[in-house]
């Protein structure tokens, strides 16, 4: 049954990415930086391995977003995006949304936008999103 | 000639996308809400036609940012993204980036990051970008 999203509502959404979806991401974006796509060049840098493009861990927000919660009908209006941590390819996240604020007027909704490292519940990327859905807000 | 970036520097990327591009980054992201993939869907909606996923046109900025200006070594601290208007497949849109302010003690920068629409010198998209360099800044 669908419920209408109140303040405090949270939505959870477990995900991965494969160094599949890093190169997939890079053609699509041009980002090519070798920090992602290069052992030998990130093992030179503090990381290590390669990273995740801090936008391709932060898309989940526009995946869940757009098709999930609220879903289909959301106008994306605003996204803010701390990059806490870096994110590596086959290790298991999870991405908390939670509804901070309703406007009714404008239908509008601000929602706090979290992913976590699921094995140490360390927070990677944290932000804010604002959205309007003329049917859910 | 390689010079240091500094305060009110600013760089220009022209770019635009395809249809092609958009069914890829719904792919990767797994966001595929009908509005940027179904034509039909998108003629019932106030755009009339399918428009971009807003995160893949901000991904202009993590390609130029760590690509380009100021480029490989970047380390992406922060990102704010507002999504201002619409934008479309098969249009030219110009990304600039302007250095709002460099802190040399943390070797960061804060940079503006916009979208025009090369056509109309609409602004589609903006916002602040947050990054960490050790040799440029």
């Amino acid at each position: 049954m669908e419920t209408e999203p109140t303040v405090n509502t949270s939505f959870s959404h477990a995900f991965r990415f494969t160094q599949a979806d890093v190169e997939a991401f890079a053609q699509v974006t041009g980002d090519n930086n070798p920090l992602h796509l290069d052992s030998d060049f990130a093992a030179a840098t503090p990381f290590k391995r390669p990273i995740i493009h801090g936008m391709l861990g932060a898309s989940v927000f526009t995946k869940v977003l757009g098709t999930e919660f609220p879903g289909f009908g959301s106008v994306y209006l605003k996204q803010t995006i701390e990059f806490m941590r870096p994110m590596f390819v086959d290790l298991d996240y999870e991405a908390v949304f939670t509804i901070i604020s309703i406007n009714p007027d404008k239908h509008t909704a601000e929602i706090s936008t979290e992913i976590f490292d699921v094995l140490t519940r360390k927070l990677t990327t944290r932000g804010v999103a604002t959205l309007m859905h003329r049917e859910k807000f």
